[in-house]
């Protein structure tokens, strides 16, 4: 499930991608569904291969049409009609855009009201507090003063909102505390360095929280570009925690304060991170992983294993490093 | 002095707390007062054993009656009454929650009223304040805008709270300034993880900040759990710093922007700590001690040092390293 | 362009500022129209010398009074006039509290009033905004609710200012956005320890932000002290970034998650800085440098540099020591 909010132009056709990656027009009106990564495009959408990472996914996708360089020619099965582009990923930006016009702008929400406590079962609500359209919020929740739940939010039973919290595009499960000053669901920090402007990367993520999750405080957790930002069941995470957009952290971790993930890692389950520990994008921590505090975590690493340093080894190597060192 | 404000049950029995520990009942029905620790425990107090290093105190306590494990047994002298249990700390964290029972909640707090300009002395109040129960506020207090006092907060004297700030549980001095957005008193991040869900550890600790202190924006200072969180005297903190339960902070000490504290150190007095340094859990740094900006600190450091690195060493070897290194 | 709020006092005399040093009179009652560094002094200013580092700029300032220590004595030009003082950073902290005795204050601002939605042209406002003297907002700005913008800011045309945003004591260009959260232009953590009391250095400066800047949340932006900080056209801060006093970004650069910048650093255009990554102060950075997250940089980089590691050394050479360490 990505974000079922962000609304979806329908009449896409190939000529109106064509004409947006400035490519020339082939009279193709062949109307095209959506866009998505090759696991979960079907055969009316439109996907991308910009790594040969992928080049096993690539053989099973169900997309028939696809954007790519030139370079990865080679591993896109025939079936598969390609649009060849110079950069892969700043065309699947426009392409997003395209479908999705509203999911780069992320100016606050101005459809805000005052709370109808009237409409909730049991709630304990506090003063000031704003809430947006297509939100959902469950039986015995606990909302703080100040807080701001701007539009496409549903929160489960039993949770605890505290103070000055602001939350968009989010989904949360039941019994999970959001602690005061937290911020979750903006568009992540994914944009193309442009030299007028930047060119924001579209974000049509969700943010999704658990079960038993517990958010600490001044946390900011990103939603996700084209896939979804996630914190497993029993997951808690300390004070000043920063999540960047795709993020998806396992069951039951335990994540302490300061601690920072770039876009796109997936950490596994039980996971404890120590404090100030950093861990790169684009990488898969397995289960039962234990990383050092103030760690700078830049490989992947394999379940049940501890790491320490920057940047992050083996326990062990870095114990008897620092011995061989005295 | 830890937070008074804490409710204590008053009728626990010495067989209250071996239900709560799931231990046969013994039919003592002798009252028990409080839970501390060895060196606060009277002789009505339960008190608890869970470390060798603790092993000269517990000669000393007063307390009758103490929760340990067997292989601790030993240590413990013969006129102190034993209940063993298999994990000591989550113990102590079930009969801490059976004393006071409202410690472990801390949910935002829902008595706040809009303040009372005429009951303090020569204030400067913005708008939108809220006040809880059990706040006192001194003369010449400056209050800014949004701010919230959530309940059992002193203030003293000439102090300066800025806007969008969130306080509770928290006692502080005179001629203190409280930047915009600091977060202070909330519950640490301790608990135990569960299979089922995380069982937290109870908070009945304050934070006690002194006089002349400055605590910056965007800090989150969380209260102690049995013991309290301390800021000395005059002591200043940038931007971002995040303090764990029971760290205990000196006097006229300089901690800068991002710094880290793990739960349970003891800082000296004049330390001053460089950007974005981390301080482990349970050390004790001495007097006058220079943490250079980054360093990750996992040992004890004696008063009067430099050190630098990760992790920190002296400072004069650091160097050398490096220049070995060129 | 330094702050233009921050009101001067314009009688200060030679013998004002001797008395102010503790030092004897002379009976000098020439005037003296300001206190500004080397560069930018002209001849009725006072100004100062503190390090080996600017001998060459003493040459060509048109002060023709300043402030210095002995050891500096023979640098310092016959022409010019010295005051000769134990401490010439404290000297001039109190020299500038003289010229401008509302520098140091930073309490909150209480002459905030509700925003008139009908002064603004083409405005989109939330709920709870507060609005403070010497405020300028540009064509089709958005801001976000409980946000609060105190004295002295310019903000251009075309901006997204989030909700819970705090900012004072700044100049805000075109089509720049501020997220949730971020607070920007309080004083600077610059102070000289002091046995009863830290003596607060003064903050005259103001916070300049360009065209087409991002700002991230919660970020912490402190206002310059003698000069600005200023964060050039097109840069992008991710969340949770700390930038002290009178650090200087260039242009284009993208700065993310967690990064933490000291005071006084100066930052190339198109820098590209990993999170987590700490900036010492007092450095230059050149352009189109790379500095891997984590990062912490205690030395100046020449432009064209990739560098990683702490301390931070060329990517090469990081790579290479890891590889003979494997």
């Amino acid at each position: 499930m990505t974000n079922p909010f962000f609304k979806k132009k329908n009449n896409v056709k190939i000529n109106d991608i064509l004409v947006t990656l400035n490519l020339k027009k082939q009279k193709k009106n062949d109307r095209v569904n959506d866009i998505k990564e090759l696991e979960t495009a079907s055969k009316n959408d439109i996907t991308f291969f910009n790594s040969f990472k992928y080049k096993e996914k690539i053989k099973k996708t169900k997309s028939k049409l696809i954007i790519t360089n030139i370079k990865f020619r080679n591993f896109i099965p025939k079936r598969i009609k390609i649009i060849e582009v110079e950069n892969v990923l700043l065309s699947v930006a426009k392409i997003t855009s395209l479908f999705y016009p509203k999911s780069i702008e992320d100016i606050p929400d101005f459809n805000l009201m005052n709370i109808d406590k009237k409409k909730y079962s049991k709630p304990q609500f506090g003063t000031n507090i704003l809430i947006g359209k297509n939100v959902k919020i469950g039986t015995n929740c606990v909302i703080g003063h100040n807080t701001i739940i701007e539009q496409n939010v549903h929160i489960g039973n039993n949770c605890n909102i505290g103070n000055n919290v602001i939350i968009k595009n989010t989904f949360i499960g039941n019994n999970t505390n959001i602690l005061d000053g937290a911020i979750i669901g903006k568009k992540g920090f994914g944009f193309f360095p442009g030299k007028k402007r930047n060119i924001r990367y579209p974000h049509i993520g969700a943010v999704i929280v658990g079960n038993n999750v517990e958010i600490g405080c001044n946390n900011t957790i990103d939603r996700g570009s084209l896939s979804n930002t996630v914190i497993g069941d029993g997951t808690f995470l300390d004070n000043q925690v920063h999540i960047a957009h795709n993020v998806k952290i396992g069951k039951n971790c335990i994540i302490t304060g300061q601690v920072g993930f770039a876009g796109s890692s997936t950490i596994g389950n039980r996971v404890m991170i120590g404090g100030q520990a950093g861990i790169s994008g684009h990488l898969t921590i397995g289960d039962n992983v234990h990383i050092g505090g103030g760690s700078g975590v830049i490989n992947n690493i394999p379940s049940n294993t501890k790491v320490m340093g920057y940047p992050a080894k083996n326990i062990r190597k870095f114990i008897k490093e620092q011995k061989a060192n005295e």
